[in-house]
């Protein structure tokens, strides 16, 4: 609400930081994250923003301190396009809800995606499960392991950032793991290409 | 050694068991399992075939008990050749057993495969793994993450049955680990042949 042509906006070239093994980066998610701030007048939290890949970033006093990435969403595509699971996953099918949080549930015992993922390929052997619930359950066990890995006890609420189909499922995981979010979507940029021309230094005339 | 024409052989349909979860197959790797008992005189231990679909299997008493399959081949090609890792990876050149070596580590603090690939793209963004590395180490990464989900502390001996270039990573990979290997190749597969000849009753004339 209220922009115009004359609204201030500026643009910032992405981040990096060091983890113990490898450097990451990321390019846009810092811009959706200071809109969210402020949308939503926080300054602290945890910043999810699921997709090809996925982004968890931990702010403090306005400040993002640390963040972390995972080939969720590419895994997921390579996994349903590239592997024997094309033969019967439909990766476009709509959520079936219960086949999704059978998924979640299975990457929670932390036995794996390596091993889990075939079982995409057998229920599908032994008819026990169709190609769009296969989908679901797929998406399932990669989101199930990305919150396995990322979330902590202490973690009650996060601010999840994305499309609509995304921010749903991974809404649905966090709860099913007892976890509440916030969802915001693409207006989070236009107010995070606000939010940073108020931030940074005014341009030279 | 001591083939002929006249040696006589048997083949047998494949195993199925039941997972909690799901069910799992195997379908020719069972012939190899039997060669081996055959070919090293054991009727008990863990049987390890790398591959597109890694196989572990228990074996008691000369029966196969259980099983579990792991995506672990197919998952490296499909990370190396139809992710964004595909710019930077080049999915056949020799193995490096230092890059090998750090992703083994790696996946062994159970992080997460998810999170831990995308370490790929960014040693190579800073330019501080070369391509023929970076192949080593998603390779260890994923060798790594299958061998976290399936060793216990007890087991520390396995019979690795599979090619050479495969072996060869996991035997490292699983000296590593503390774990010794007995490897075989395909000679298993020739000896399980004759010796499911054994142990089926004979045929109708």
């Amino acid at each position: 609400p209220g922009w115009s042509a004359r609204t201030p906006m500026a643009i910032v070239p992405g981040l990096s930081c060091e983890h113990a093994h490898a450097p990451d980066v990321m390019r846009g998610e810092e811009t959706q994250i200071f809109g969210v701030m402020q949308i939503a007048g926080v300054r602290d939290g945890c910043f999810v923003l699921p997709g090809t890949h996925s982004k968890w970033a931990w702010v403090h006093d306005g400040r993002i301190q640390r963040f972390t990435t995972l080939m969720t969403g590419e895994v997921f595509a390579a996994l349903s396009q590239h592997t024997i699971l094309a033969r019967t996953v439909d990766p476009h099918a709509a959520l079936d809800a219960e086949a999704f949080l059978q998924g979640v549930d299975l990457a929670h015992t932390g036995q794996g995606l390596l091993h889990h993922a075939f079982g995409a390929r057998t229920l599908a052997l032994f008819q026990r499960m169709s190609a769009g619930a296969l989908a679901s359950y797929l998406s399932g066990l990669c989101i199930g392991e990305e919150l396995r890995t990322m979330l902590t006890p202490s973690q009650k609420l996060v601010m999840l950032i994305g499309s609509p189909a995304l921010t749903q499922r991974y809404a649905l995981a966090l709860r099913h793991r007892g976890v509440q979010s916030h969802v915001f979507g693409a207006e989070s940029t236009w107010a995070g290409l606000h939010a940073l021309s108020k931030m940074l230094p005014a341009p030279h005339p």
